[in-house]
Order: C-alpha cells, then structure tokens, then sequence
C-alpha cells in the first residue's frame, strides 16, 4: 500500500506533500551536488544556502526585523522551558505564567528551579476547558516576563490574541502548536517559541524568535550551550545543527509563502475547522468540550454519548484511513489535529464519517 | 546529474546508501501505514517498534547489558561537554580529562563551570599530532571521573585503545567520530556519547550509553531535560525526540549487523584507512602530519609540499567528484575522512588522483 491516509496525529504531525517529495529527492542528492542533504557539512556551501533561506523565508513569512534573532535550537520546547528562565529570570525577581494546560504547567515547574514564579491566570479551575478573560489576568508588580501558551494541544484551546501585558514587559510564547497557522505580530513578543513537529517540520528543530535585547541580556557563566547569544553569534552554527530538520523547515516556510502566507493560511485553516465544529454545533450526539471563544483551530477535541462508543468511533475511523482520532489519555474523547499541512478533504472525510457513526450508533 | 560522488566530508558525513534508499520511500509511506516516517506520533505503534529497534540493535552490535541504557539525546556532543558535569562533577570534587584536541578542550571549558578539572594528560605541546602514552597520564588524588576524546577528526589522532584509569573511576568518552567503526567493550566505561552525524545517522541526535548507577547520580534539581534520569525513566521519550534521527540511526545500526557487524567494519575500515597511508608512507610528496602510532582511521591528515599546492589539490579534487578533503582551518592542509559509510572505492580514487597529482606537479 502506498496510498497515505488522512493523519490526525496531535504530533509530529502531517507534512505538506510538496516539501516531502522534495525531501525524497534531495536525500540522494540535493542541487545537484552528487551528495545528499543529510550529508552535507554544516560549513559547506550548500547547507550555508539551506540555513540562509530558511531564515529569510522565516523573516519574511513575519515581517521579522533586524531587532529580532532567529535560531534554530534543539531539545524541544521542553528545554526551552529551563533555558528560558535560565537566561531571562534572576534569583531574586518573579516571571509571570498564564496558565491554560499541561504544557504551561511544565514550563512553570521548571522556571521555579531559577526564580520565583507568579501565576497571572489559570484556566485549571475549570480542567483548562476556556482561556482566562484579560479582566481576569492579576500580574505581579514587576515581572521579568509573561510566559503564554498560544495553543493547548490536549483540551483543544487557543489565545485568540495576545493578553495585554504591563508596558514593558516582554511577553514570551510557547507557540509550538500554532505557530504560522495564521498571522503573528512580533513586535508584540519579547521571544516566541515553537517546536518544529506540529505545523513547522520534523522534531528535532526547536524555532526561537527572540530580541536580540534579551538575547544578551542572560548571564555569561552558563554553559555555551544553554546561552541563546551563542546560537545568535553564530547563526545557529556553534556545532553541528539539526540540518536535515532545518531544510525541512525552509521547506515548509517557503510552501506557506506560495500558498499565500501566513494570512492564506489562517483562513485555510478557520475554514477547516469551520467544517467540522459547524457540524459538531448542530449535532446531538457528539459534544464539543471548551468554550466556544476558546476553540482552538488546531486541535478540535470532542466527545460522543460514553467512552465504549468513544473506543469503537476511534477503531473504525482508523479503519477508514482516518487516523490519531484518540483524544490525549488526560483528556479523554477524539481530538482530530488539523495543522498548518492537514488538507481540508480530509476534514469533510471526517465530517462524513461522523454522521455515518452517528446514524449506526444514536 | 544524479550520480553520487565520493564525500571526504568530516562530519556531517557519508551514510550508507542502502539506509537513504529506505528512508526516501519511508517519508512518503513507512510500513505500509499511509503516514511519513517523520509525521509520525512518537507515542504510536509504528514509531514505538522503529525506537525498540533502534535501542535493540545498538544493544546488539556492542554487547549492552542491562546495567547501561542507551539514550537518544538532542544538542550534539556539545550539549553532553555541559551535562556531563551538571550531573557527575560536584563543586568540590575533581574530574581529570585527557586532553587530545579542540574538543576535550571545549569539554574542559564546561566542566570548569561546574567543579575542578584536572588535565590527566595532554599533547596540546605537540599541537596534538601524538596521542599521550599510559606512562604520561597523572591523575589526581580521586577524580569522580575520566574523561577522554577517543577520535581527534581535526588532527587525525586515534587511541588505539583505552587508557589505564584508577580502580573504581568510570571513563567516559566522547566517541562521537569513531563510534561503532570497530569493536568497542562497553564494560570498560561508565559513559560513552556520540554525535550521530558522522558514523552513526544525521545531525540530531545524540547517542549516550550510561551505566544506571551514573544515571541516577545526578542532583535532582536540575531541569527536567538535563538530567539523565528523564531519557533513561521515558525511555527518550520524555518529550518528542528527533524521531526522524533516531529512525535513521536504527537503520544504520542494522546495515552495521548485515555488515557482519563491529568486527567486519573494523576489518573494512582498517582496509581503508591502509590504502591511503600506505600511498602516503611510499611518497616523498605528500607527507603525513600526526605520529604513525596514533593516525586516525576515520580521519586522514596529510599535506602536499606548499599551501599553494594544497589549495590546488583540494580545488582539482573537487572537480573530479573527491569531495571535502580540504583540512580544517585549524590545521590545514588535507583531510579524508572515512567513516564507516565511506566506500572503498573512494580510497582507491583518491590514491589514484594523488598520484596524477603528484607526477603533475612535482
């Protein structure tokens, strides 16, 4: 079989056709160097090409100044929960966390081993279902920063825009799961953040968008590794990056530009969510589980009437090529993940299948 | 053109073409499951069964009992020079490094954060071109460790075996340009990193073998990530780890088996190491830069007569499909490097081209 199917999957997840072609070919020999991308030297010519592009498709992508670093780390948005602090949050001050999931709750653990944390807002009260209301929000008198996750893949919330933030303080994202899947304004963040593998490339490539201000601002006796001004010094080159991931990721900002960019991107991407949270809206079998202003257009969760047909709905849709339907263990349910690369047939596949269950099953 | 030529590169370096030939048709489809290699759930079947392969294959090929596990870490090698000590080296101990090139010193710096480092032994006397003999090593009173570089790619040094440590000290080594090129008795360490990208698999990924009593170790206060507990309780996969390296690293390990394993390749790299030195013992020409007793079989450094030669050498090379042998800008002159992937043909082309060479130009 070498048809592919329509993948769900919260993450890593789908990747455009185009760029996965390209990645077959280039493999055995890129640009016609008689060598493949993965054994290139990171100090050759031809990587010296992949790494330039990929950024200025990144800047481009975001109207990203000179103001701002672009790097290309390891380790995952998990590490960027400790280097984070690391850098930017001394002994004796208070970093300020918005709380909206399990993921804003791992990089709050962390940031505790360096400084004091301060929760501005959680939605945990109510199982992180809604995104707190701006009224909501109490931040500490003088924080360092703002900690946000845009989008939580688990519950299926998303920011619909930025929180206000005291003036001055710069406002730091985790924006792993929604990054380029609609327009960002960088000038409203002090760094953004984003593992590759949801909308952005395979694992293994953490994108950081961080001002160069803050990006000298961490102090100089933590290992070379850990100081974001190394990556800037050297253009993301101190050692041997993830290449491979990197070209990947050119790959894909430069299949969003021809798409149209990022603002092409975000009405794909409302548009394919439209189709099935409009037909989630008049069902009375399936029920969504957050709050209408906090649907995330990434991770649509939902739940049917009892957890066996919950089981039985995700065992049959595999078996109609509709896959990683099962919602996060924590969760419980469906959550279909329609990233940046998932084509919108396989949301009305989805939408059909779901009537079909429905009609077997109510 | 299409056809692949002979890369010398030092690192990312040459993988086995049967291994790019099954991951071009695994992006587009792995197994049959419809879905790419790299879009993949790392919490799912497919992947869950790609990641026991690969662990279970690199347990193989060395004979990796059950008090070591083996992880697959992010941030190269230069990430393990930090969290290494972060982990073993407490403020007020010591570990000795025996220094051998430009990587045991970066591997020093960082240590240095962190506790007291002792150089045991080093050639920095004789710009490392020796490696230090048992007889010259002086370790400290009770060093918690040892730490060495087994391959210098810079200079073209090797130890031919492991040096003499003090009962009860674990070595541990940064084997990142020899691993898996021979035989190697894990027994004899406490930990062994490597960078996959030169023998191993893509940029990426990191492969640590550390014995569980070292694993648990380390403080408990450090951040999640950079502790090596994390890797060795998920099994690396505490957060998404570079799927797509670890896959192909898997597959490497499998060609290494098919191979006839570590012995068979030691065997095929010893071969290929001799083509080119035994050219270079016989020519008045050419010379060869490091001590007969400590060349690297991974990495062949010579020189030609001039650097006006050298650059021709390299640049007339290039054009015949020999591709990377200019040295590093550190040391100069020429580098081969011959990983395990690197053909035997490509030996036999490069003596060829050094001996027209040679009659041209002599």
């Amino acid at each position: 079989m070498s048809e592919r199917i329509f993948n769900f999957g919260a993450g890593p997840g789908v990747l455009p056709e185009p760029v996965l072609r390209d990645a077959q070919r280039d493999i055995w020999d890129i640009a016609g160097s008689g060598i493949g991308i993965m054994e290139h030297s990171h100090r050759g010519k031809v990587f010296d090409a992949i790494a330039q592009e990929a950024e200025r498709e990144c800047r481009e992508l975001a109207g990203i100044g000179d103001e701002y670093d672009v790097l290309f780390l390891q380790g995952g948005a998990s590490l960027q929960f400790a280097m984070l602090p690391m850098n930017l949050l001394p002994k004796d001050r208070t970093a300020d966390y918005l709380v909206t999931g399990v993921w804003s709750e791992k990089a709050v653990k962390e940031a505790k081993l360096f400084g004091t944390v301060h929760e501005a807002a959680s939605s945990a009260d109510r199982k992180f279902t809604y995104i707190p209301e701006p009224s909501a929000i109490r931040y500490s008198e003088r924080p360092v920063y703002v900690h946000m996750t845009t989008n939580n893949t688990i519950y299926g919330t998303q920011w619909r825009t930025e929180p206000p933030v005291p003036a001055g303080v710069p406002l730091v994202a985790d924006t792993s799961s929604d990054m380029f899947s609609r327009p960002i304004d960088i000038a409203k963040y002090g760094m953004v953040y984003a593992g590759a593998q949801k909308n952005l490339g395979p694992s293994g490539v953490v994108l950081v968008i961080m001002r160069k201000e803050l990006v000298e601002r961490g102090p100089k006796d933590l290992p070379t590794m850990l100081q974001y001004r190394t990556a800037a010094r050297e253009r993301s080159l101190y050692n041997t990056p993830p290449t491979f991931g990197m070209y990947v990721m050119g790959r894909v900002f430069r299949w969003i530009r021809e798409l149209g960019g990022l603002a092409a991107m975000a009405e794909r991407n409302a548009e394919k969510a439209r189709i099935i949270y409009d037909f989630l809206d008049q069902s009375e079998f399936y029920r969504t589980t957050v709050e209408p202003a906090a649907r995330s257009r990434m991770n649509v969760c939902f739940r049917a009437p009892s957890e066996e047909l919950e089981a039985k709905f995700v065992s049959e849709a595999t078996k109609r090529g509709l896959e990683g339907l099962k919602g996060h263990r924590s969760a419980g349910g469906m959550r279909a993940s329609i990233y940046n690369a998932f084509p919108k047939e396989g949301c009305h596949a989805l939408v059909q299948f779901m009537k079909e269950f429905e009609t077997a099953n109510r």
